[in-house]
């Protein structure tokens, strides 16, 4: 198994959680997203899309989406599961997590703020104003649900770590890269707290990488 | 069961496909977006996040983002199934469903648009070169895969409808909106055709629900 990665990626740092939960250390690549590495015509010809993460099997697949990617290790290593074993409950899940996934990151992708910057000639302040604008309305709507709902426990849904708590992680260390006021969203820095004491989430950080900078 | 709907939301769309394709008919709602419905507070009372659809079950739970709707549809009724029965082609189906439901749609989402042109000062022109532009990207990415993998069918995967056929019209139908020009896209043309063809995609076309303008 071999993971295309990249340190700052917060899609990649969601697989490498996942990854390090369910004990699995596949062999790495690292691409360089600010230097383009992602365009280059080798990792095209695997990943069309040009993104990261990917994922090599050992059959030789090769899988895309970080989402996609941590329900195929969930379902073909299913221990510690990383979704509840209820329908309602896995619904719950996947909505916390594609609420990050759809929702707050793609606005946030390096690739649309240099749209924004380029394309649109839109100024550094503007730039972290629209990155802030959409985590803070992402994470305003994360809190009130969580805050809210029975279910949730000492993680996003329950006792456990969940894909909603893998979506969660990266996307406060997003947050925080710009600055953003994490005070309105205790609930969330609780869970979040939660999830750094446990190696698998800590270990996955972006500072601890071997192409960090 | 009980759909909070609008007619010209593609997420709502997703939805709709995948209960047509269940025989499945919930009630419905419908949430007018364009005058802002979503921000009432009834409507956030449900759904913190203020966006279609919603999904309540029988037995009362709330279910959001389309793509976990759909996932718990064809867990509690699994005919047909809109997965396949595989690891390796749930991984791939998943992953052109997240393709388009988190690299292309969230760019295009209303909200979206309204924060160029109201906060950012973009003209129609630049809103629209935004919508092409990000459309486009990720088009051409599908179309590379799709005409390359023998796993593409009639299908996006093999010979019956999955998530990625059901994530996969409803953007084309955006494309259409802003007049892109779908010929550098024959496969994916060609599959979009093939799902036409069967009734609960037509079915659950903007304009034919009760709510179309």
């Amino acid at each position: 198994m071999k993971l295309y990665d990249y340190f700052r990626s917060s899609a990649a740092y969601r697989v490498r959680i996942a990854l390090n939960l369910k004990g699995v250390a596949p062999e790495r690549a690292f691409v360089h997203l600010r230097r383009g590495a992602q365009r280059d015509d080798d990792y095209l010809a695997m990943n069309p899309q040009g993104l990261v993460p990917s994922l090599v099997t050992d059959a030789g697949d090769v899988l895309t989406q970080s989402l996609a990617i941590v329900e195929w290790l969930d379902e073909t290593h299913p221990k510690p599961p990383l979704l509840p074993p209820d329908a309602a409950g896995r619904a719950r899940v996947r909505a916390l997590a594609l609420a990050i996934a759809c929702d707050i990151h793609p606005l946030n992708n390096l690739r649309v703020l240099n749209y924004l910057t380029g394309t649109l000639g839109a100024t550094d302040a503007q730039k972290n104003g629209w990155y802030r604008y959409w985590c803070d309305v992402g994470l305003e709507a994360l809190e009130i649900q969580l805050s809210r709902e029975a279910a949730t426990g000492a993680f996003c849904h329950g006792e456990m770590p969940t894909i909603a708590d893998i979506c969660l992680v990266p996307q406060l260390a997003n947050a925080r890269r710009v600055d953003l006021d994490l005070a309105p969203y205790p609930m969330l820095l609780r869970i979040e707290a939660a999830c750094m004491a446990v190696p698998a989430f800590a270990d996955a950080a972006p500072s601890k990488q071997p192409d960090a900078e």
